[in-house]
């Protein structure tokens, strides 16, 4: 996951993009970027880091110019160098630059038939930098000295029957324009809003509306699935669908755990989908467990806490903040001859005793992936005195997983992948588990905007809309993401403390 | 307001001193020092930032020894350069280190006197360092090659008897131990703990029992007013009451908005005196508001979620979430040629229409300081289509400057200072304003603890228990703490931009 | 004036890179960078600063794989940010990183044309980013996916005759091999050596071949003009000329102040040149002025002491190091408030009283640019007491600005523009001035090579061998050069004050 | 070694004192400090790194005030760490900063003492943090609350007789003024200037004269040995004499090698002296070997060009440079999975084939300590053809180790040590080896100040004037400095990379 935003407006933009960066921090806090575009000159800083961290007085100065795009990243298939931190930049055709959400899951083929056919050179393993360069390529087909929309939208369409797997795009054509467009199945979102000045109009896109309320732009839409829109440099935008069967299917998990609250998506208001959790989930205590014995409903801080509030009032249970969010997490730094030492939930989450005390609580979170992080909850609900602990998750069972850009753990480290719920209950260590049912969470978020037939249900489901996903390709993404992998590469990370070598062109 | 710790370990104490810092991280965001202790040798590290960006790994592994403090700093009266982050040094006699949480109101006189008598240069501004040399040199006086924990506390008698103000401190004696105290009206928290290891007992001493409890250490209890904890290197610890008229009179600002709700202070349960002041205030608008048409009660996140979740429960009205916090901040640049732009309260809270759209409003904050907040959210409540925007405060009209540490306005910045009740809700622009009676913001907090007979109230009363607080003293601090003093700090901190000139001695 | 070198080994080439780099520091100390190859990977570091500075442990770790390119940079016409540091790189084909010394004249025509040809974006105004471009872009048109020797040669061939100006090029072909070209006129050097190893011969190209003795390669020649040298991965080595009419006319002033002494260009020894200039000198003395009173030969160091030496055996007089040099040269710090102060000479050199008291002394310089410094010395040499200061210059009068790649002031800063040798003499103070004839400076240099037919000496006789100079080329020049933009440029590059904003592509 | 400075001037120092650093960088090139004081604030910044590194705008513009004191360090005994770069400060009583040149044999006793009598914690192993709470102890004792310039001097007293070793002293009195002393044997150099201004004189003290006369200051004259200055912050000087036998014998190395040439030390030019060593060198060559067979005269660069040059004019032999000196030395880099590799001479000299080959070739250097340097230069001298080479030293052989402040390796690690000029000559690979006689030596500098008696020549004839140097003492010293000691202390640096944990205590 991660978050992107552009802008086209009458004065510098590097401020309203750096705020909107920290507005989509949630969507990815390893690495962030901005390249902004005066005239024929790009400028461009990014590094891994936090939004805060990575853009200094000094960086912000020379990011000068009237139109630019921004990315947070969060780590999906492939390393976390800051080299790979985006956006990034091809000299030809024009000098684009580019930013993306998502996952191509035809990346290895791509790049080989990038090189083989067009002798570009990708230098590193993001599918952004072999998105860019497809793009690039289809664009410089159409051979104009001045790129029209038609051409942009041209070679997008082009994009989309080479690439396959999800993917919300933003691109810039140095001293043309900025360029957005969505896969498909719009499996992740992007969304583009307006601004009157008396200048005339500004526009941005962006990852999630609350990026374009927070500073003042009004929604106008999400991007259909396929569609492409194109603002140029004097502020004319230009919109056109540019897939051949485009099909809205978007990924629900951004409404279980992945978005704020306060975007709308594809017009379903993130927020009242999570009330309608906790409601549906409510519903089902009360269906299949009648003479449930809960006290009090406790969240798991923060994303669960709409649907918990909603839940509690619908069960007629109390309603307590529980535990208290540690907002400043530090490090566990490796004294010589230490080993590293696991940063456990408690340095995490504090209980109040006095609200489990003598009481059966029921947890909510809003979703179960490893389930080691419940088990150490329940622990503590335990340790604090609870009498019974029961826990709900407001989405189903994740047992597949994730292709489309969401950094989920291989297969066989989701604790109910090949486990009933009972297994999963007693492994976390529950009195009693009750999942969402992937019916009604569907319902839950279907209910805002009743025109989507279908969600990208996968992690729930294991069934994979967009590219072609099978077996071997599941296979080999579980040999890469298996944990051993990670932590070699996050030791290599460690190493590096935060050190670019950079293939850097230019300004 | 500061946070401070310290603990007396049998392995390096640095991971959990920096742990400690970061659970009391909300208490100071400004600086953040640790010092160590390994034989005699002392090894600092401080800087400004938070404690995840003073502390790297390579300051980390320097951080050596068994034993140690920690502080993180909120400025207070006195600059905010790094030159003054804290612990600070002396090296006579012993090498002492010190770190301290609170204001002493005759620091100048004090610093004047230090200088006559003993010689000794302060090289700042901060109280912390004259409070250091004062301690110092009661304890040179006693002029033992070993000090025993009699001669250190009867140099913390000495220090009570010639300082006045608000301070809870921690202290290192090189080689020997670290030392706690607090002042005699226990204005400032300070509690400690213990931890029973296979090698004996560690102690830990911090601001809040959260830090203990996050570490794995039990809460013995709450220092005294007057008292002093002392632990020595090998794990003996020795109390002593050194002051001679104590008379624990703690700061309320601490239950109100200050220590975190899984604190307990001075035996009072910080979340269980917020649930009860969050009861008062409902009783108060039962009481003098009996037919109020409040369709929903929405609190201004963070630390009024408490208070205004049982105000809800109490007047049986719904309780929403409104607003969205976000949590990740950032600056506002200066390109050349422009001005400082003020960072808007929309930056920081987004509101979920919804809950706002044709109903009547309770917005609940823990309190009210300048006003200019409560005056653009009531804004955003009403645009978001608030029928009525009622406004609670969970604490009294806050209308006198604090001289004990805590970092507030100048008196007329204060919004409530000489303007009635009726004056304030207009000028922040609501439909009615409740505030909680001191009375009963004293008794909620007094109900956890009935052994308290007062409370320092002063912001609220304009009663200063401690110190020689008279009217020279408050203009003289009116004339320091104005706002444009206040912009000429930060503007030439801009310009050092975290650089740090220091006047290290050594290691 | 900048340094160049390349090397293919059989292990990693990062430190070989780096000594190399350090060797030629002479030739730019104002950015430095290297790209490494690790099969189709791609490392960068380059930033401002010197080779010490720019690259520290952590960079060098990550700059692995057994051939790559670096660079120093000494700033010509163009911009002194860091983001023009050399290496530069286009993904598009193969990816191909190149650096260059020298000039191209008709970069922004050329520049233009890429655009407009192919579409390619230039981001910097480094006339290296656009010798880039044009060479892919020749290089593309053949379209192969395996480019072989002749296919690199023929890209050279055309770069040839769309380039004009002065340029000694080492370019690397992603995961195929090491290019390296020259000038059809030679103007600028550049040699290759090879080494033999136990795995097969190692190859090097470098500016200078003292780089190459430096680290145990043997010279193997210099390149001809207009040819080219492409070694590839596997270590082949391949030449062609690649120019249809060459004409070795290399430049005079590398013999005269740019090349190190221990270094042979174009089979002259720099060392035994700068003796004959000496002796030329000397001879110009004994035969215009055969009754001088010349007690001492005192060299300005530290490039004339060879000259100056072996003027003083050939004079029979007394050769002395009246100065000191100060080898450890600081900045001068502007304090608010405060204006630039100039550094002066006396911060570099310090004379010893002894060696000028009383005496009349003749100091000895390379050369005579705009003077200043001149003038400052002969004061300093009769404040130390001197009777009569003479002045000898090894080169003759500087008249006309370098365009071919030297960092040399305008037309109208040149203290010998426009004026005669009396003049000059009246305005540095000098009691007599002795200019090198430069039919004697040609034929000291030419006597170290005979094949040598013309050099580039335009700086003296105003004749520009290469590309299209007339006067509005001169004019345009000088426009830019005039110290006011200088200076507006410093001014910009000291707020920077080393911060590099990049536009990074990967790795 | 180390260099000194101190100045009171009438505006700020900073810019004067960094400047003065940077002529006295050959002193010490490992870290530099800075102490300026502004009324009674103190303003520091210090760092491992040369001066240019170390002292960045940031840091000059806050070293604001009058006066102030530098330092550059050179590692003598102890460790490395930025934390012992100078000035050190303690704040009791007055405040005073400290940088010394020098070593004292008697500094683990006086800590220990220091710490009993009078509690004080010294946290480095420097002696110069024992030195500096020596002084303040002393200078305490006397009790004044504004220190007369006699308090002052007594301490000096004081000092010289509990202190016993080498030091120049430069101190800074908080607000008071500036003092400098100078060790009873006045071992270790120490000068100081004035300069008249509009504002009335400016005095500084440094290390040596070169800094003076650079910064446009008057010598006035070196300090006696075991005499004191103090310039009072109002510019009022004032000297005594504060030893009870003093007795001049300087370091003769200073001469030799330490010192800058264009530098006087007590009344003996450096220049001077080395011409006389050359010519001193030369009349034994022509006694012991007046049929000798040298062709040329060749200098090891830098510091033997001055005797060499001098050497050559009395044999009537040509003088050449025929070593090229890489003036831009960079690291070696440790890959992961490599060792350390040694630097070799080859990358800091280059030979000029042209000025060996076929020659007889007497190379020239300063001294001779370990070596190992000779020896590679001889084979260099050998590979570049010369027929003969010939080894000729200004200085006698060393044979034993510094105790006063010059970092030489241990007895066992010097190449002369309980060997004969024979067994010295094959080691090297010499054709023959000429050392320089001691009395020739010792005239060589006297000639300059017939005043002198005696100078302190113990590397040559192991005689120890100052402290109670006796063979425990040096085994000691010996088991401290041996090459292994050195290598991990130098690993344990390099992981540390330059990283300062301090323990500042303000501003």
């Amino acid at each position: 996951m991660c978050g992107i935003v552009g802008i086209v407006g009458h004065s510098h933009v590097n401020q309203a993009i750096y705020d909107a960066l920290t507005v989509l921090q949630h969507r990815g806090q390893d690495a962030a970027g901005i390249v902004t575009c005066d005239g024929d000159r790009l400028f461009l800083r990014k590094d891994n880091g936090m939004v805060r961290d990575v853009f200094r007085n000094r960086h912000m100065r020379r990011l000068v110019g009237n139109m630019g795009i921004g990315h947070v990243r969060y780590p999906t298939a492939g390393s976390s160098s800051s080299a790979e931190a985006q956006p990034f930049y091809v000299n030809s055709p024009y000098g684009i630059t580019l930013a993306h959400n998502g996952n191509l899951t035809n990346s290895e083929a791509l790049a080989e038939h990038i090189f083989r056919a067009d002798l570009r050179h990708i230098n590193t393993t993001s599918d952004s930098e072999v998105l860019l360069n497809v793009f690039a390529h289809e664009l410089q087909l159409r051979g104009k000295l001045q790129p029209e929309p038609d051409d942009i939208f041209d070679a997008v369409a082009a994009v989309h029957r080479r690439v396959e797997g999800a993917y919300a795009v933003v691109a810039m054509i140095t001293g043309y324009g900025i360029l957005a467009f969505r896969d498909p199945h719009g499996i992740r979102p992007v969304c583009f809003g307006k601004k009157d000045t008396e200048q005339g109009p500004e526009y941005m896109v962006a990852s999630e509306s609350v990026a374009l309320s927070s500073l003042g732009f009004h929604l106008e839409r999400d991007l259909e699935p396929g569609e492409a829109v194109y603002i140029t440099a004097d502020g004319q935008m230009h919109t056109r669908q540019c897939a051949d069967n485009p099909q809205l299917s978007p990924c629900i998990f951004e409404h279980v755990y992945l978005a704020r609250p306060d975007s709308i998506m594809d017009d379903i208001s993130v927020y009242k989908a999570r009330l309608r959790m906790g409601e549906k989930l409510a519903e089902k205590v009360e269906r299949e467990w009648p003479d449930h014995d809960i006290d009090v409903v406790i969240p798991i801080p923060d994303t669960s806490r709409t649907s918990a509030l909603q839940m509690a009032n619908r069960l007629n249970v109390k309603y307590r903040e529980g535990f208290i969010k540690n907002r400043y997490i530090g490090r566990t730094f490796i004294m010589p001859g230490q080993q590293m030492r696991r940063k456990s939930v408690r340095q995490k989450l504090n209980a109040i005793e006095l609200e489990f005390s003598g009481k059966n609580v029921l947890l909510v979170d809003d979703s179960i992936v490893r389930g080691t992080t419940c088990h150490e909850i329940i622990q503590m609900a335990r340790e604090a005195g609870a009498r019974k602990v029961y826990f709900a998750s407001a989405a189903p069972a994740v047992q597949f997983p994730n292709v489309y850009g969401i950094d989920m753990p291989a297969a066989d480290e989701l604790i109910a992948h090949d486990r009933s719920v009972e297994e999963v209950c007693r492994i976390i260590g529950a009195d009693r588990l009750i999942y969402q049912d992937l019916e009604d969470l569907v319902s839950a978020c279907k209910e805002g905007n009743s025109r989507i037939t279908e969600f990208d249900c996968s992690v729930f489901n294991g069934v994979y809309l967009a590219g072609n996903i099978d077996q071997d390709y599941l296979q080999n993404l579980e040999q890469r993401r298996n944990d051993l992998a990670k932590s070699a590469r996050e030791q290599a990370r460690a190493l590096a403390e935060n050190e670019v070598i950079d293939l850097h062109n230019s300004n």
